[in-house]
């Protein structure tokens, strides 16, 4: 091996999946199999056995910074992740494009919107209300961070996108502190003006002589107060870059301070770049120890209800991936965030399989899918165990005693 | 499956024990064996590996509640499971009926009185010391409850019951505070007064001349002080119900605000009513999310030293409980609350076999038993995994993070 001081950890976003007939278990995958054989396996929590993580709990507790400490809420990590230089003290929001008729949501997504229209109408929502800079950045299709930055703001307040339709969009206050009712009051007058500018912007005016849902409203959730926070670096005493496409995970990797690795095609979505991923995260070994890397689409696949796409697409993993990661000599660390099963078409506390490749042991699983690693030698950890794990891998452990 | 959002959790009291050739390995049990083919086993530890779990507190730990923050002494459990009304600030005792000669216990459950015998002596025992109110409830047999409600009371202070015979039973203050100076007065004064209203009493005399023992003196153990919990309802977000026989378990469900079932013959001994237990769970199945089910028996013949009882008592539970549960299509998690080793006659620190069947994955075990379920897929679990595991096989798991 020739990088077998160094790690690259490949998180399967919503991996894992129900038995019998689970997606791992059809698909073929003979380099996942072969490294299984070779390996060891196991089982992981990424928070604790049965609780159903969220997407940026799951990374933080997998990266090393337990959430319970660390997390500071989707917004700000998505604002990161699509390129906002964040201060201590803004509130972040995730945000959608939605379509409305009057006051009233008809469609929370607009219908998701092109990127490149997307794009064209993010100027009109940059301005400032009182003494409050509000930043509008789009990111994918009807996706995008607001970010208000000004003096006495808080996080604590209620969401405007109530994830259903015919309703009108209102945040309020969750505690009596003035500078919730302040961010409320913004958030209020944000929405307003957006949905003007919005409506009077000639994109929708194309939308609309199109026949396509006009993207003239936003609606905003995943408040969150930004907190700078210890790099990897400091926490670890190792260089760790990242290679990924959607926004939530670049920002999660901004946050711990990695080195955020530009890849063309990289999109965060099902038709992503695997081979040029691949490609980047084994010539980013050269200057860092440890590289994450990211694939979301078998998550958007379980969301949607389509084992078949997510068969697929571990079936793309294992052959456009796998086999030039593998080469690298790098140690091999395979598994998810969390389960996200086609039947439930969302998030579940199940757990994720796992497999290790390189200075580990081996064990007796020669397949990688939920029911064979069960069975496999690392038994059923947790994400807090897995940086511990992957430091003694690449034997940048540090001794604790003597 | 017609209930797949409910779960039912079946706990086998003491159903643990040491191999080879234990009872659940013996037993015939062709439902229990079906369903650890279909489902997916491992092995529990309901307070931590290793610890001798008390049936208390390895049922709040199974429950989601931390023994080390909610257990308040078995007293009050029993307390109100006995149907007492209980109030913050009451002290509650486990109580046995109990033969004296003189000051001198002779017998510590005086024969193991008849439950209705026992019943018509319970209100001689009903009186107030100084400003204290001494509310005593007979349960089963030589078992009942006393309740202490008044000012200035205290749980800390030493048992009348020492477990043997040939003792004048006496309580004392275990620290120098005035509350545990007043409750080890009251209680001796209770002692006494009772000694004196039992051996004067009619049943006793009938006792004697029919040549049994009396039930002439009361022996008090598990002092405990009551505090309110959070109910299940408001900590979890299910709606939950207990369909259980004996007295500190339907206490324990009480206590933690679940509802609790009446079934005809639940007697929580070894001739319960095994069908109508199964009968009414699942029927209470329509107005909860959650039914926990006990089960006593095999505790009883483990503390018995009686392995060919246990045996049976299991291969009851798989011929009457089993099929009628599994029809519901409910989710079902089958253990126990510890193991209770016929050789040792008393609870152990060993883990229970756990079988999970529903919505979780299947694992290569086809047996019900310890041998076969320490090889599961569920591995070695804690009694704390429990709750949050059935919250996401029922789907109601909530997400942590976004």
């Amino acid at each position: 091996m020739g990088a077998n001081n160094k790690a690259i950890l490949i998180i399967i976003d919503g991996l894992g999946d129900l038995t019998p007939n689970s997606p791992l278990q059809t698909a073929k995958k003979k380099n996942l199999d072969r490294l299984a054989k070779e390996g060891i396996t196991g089982m992981l929590s990424t928070i604790k056995r049965g609780i159903v993580p969220g997407s940026d709990t799951s990374h933080l507790s997998i990266l090393g910074y337990e959430p319970e400490k660390y997390y500071c809420g989707r917004g700000p990590l998505e604002a990161l992740g699509v390129g906002v230089q964040m201060k201590e003290g803004d509130v972040a929001f995730r945000a959608n494009f939605a379509t409305a008729q009057g006051n009233n949501i008809t469609d929370r997504r607009a219908g998701r919107i092109d990127t490149l229209i997307s794009k064209k109408l993010e100027s009109s929502l940059n301005f400032d209300i009182e003494d409050v800079q509000c930043i509008f950045k789009t990111s994918v299709e009807h996706r995008g961070v607001l970010v208000l930055r000004g003096s006495g703001l808080s996080a604590n307040v209620s969401e405007t996108d109530s994830y259903k339709t015919g309703y009108s969009p209102e945040s309020k206050p969750l505690d009596e502190s003035k500078e919730a009712k302040k961010t409320a009051r913004i958030i209020n007058a944000f929405t307003k003006i957006a949905r003007e500018h919005l409506e009077a912007h000639e994109e929708n005016r194309k939308q609309e002589k199109s026949g396509k849902p006009k993207a003239n409203a936003i609606l905003l959730r995943g408040a969150g107060n930004y907190k700078k926070t210890q790099s990897f670096m400091e926490r670890f005493g190792i260089a760790a870059a990242c290679v990924a496409g959607g926004a939530l995970y670049r920002g999660i990797a901004k946050y711990i301070g990695m080195t955020l690795v530009t890849v063309d095609g990289a999109t965060g979505t099902k038709d992503t770049n695997l081979h040029e991923k691949a490609k980047e995260a084994v010539l980013s070994l050269r200057s860092n120890d440890l590289i994450f890397l990211h694939i979301k689409a078998c998550d958007s696949f379980g969301h949607d209800g389509d084992p078949k796409g997510k068969t697929k697409m571990i079936e793309r993993i294992d052959a456009e991936l796998i086999p030039l990661l593998a080469k690298s000599g790098a140690n091999l660390i395979i598994t998810g965030d969390h389960s996200t099963p086609c039947a439930r078409r969302g998030h579940s506390g199940h757990e994720v399989p796992i497999l290790i490749w390189g200075n580990e042991r081996q064990d007796e699983v020669t397949q990688f899918d939920e029911q064979s690693c069960m069975h496999g030698g690392l038994g059923h950890i947790e994400g807090k165990d897995l940086i511990p794990i992957i430091l003694n891998l690449i034997g940048k452990g540090k001794k604790y005693g003597s």
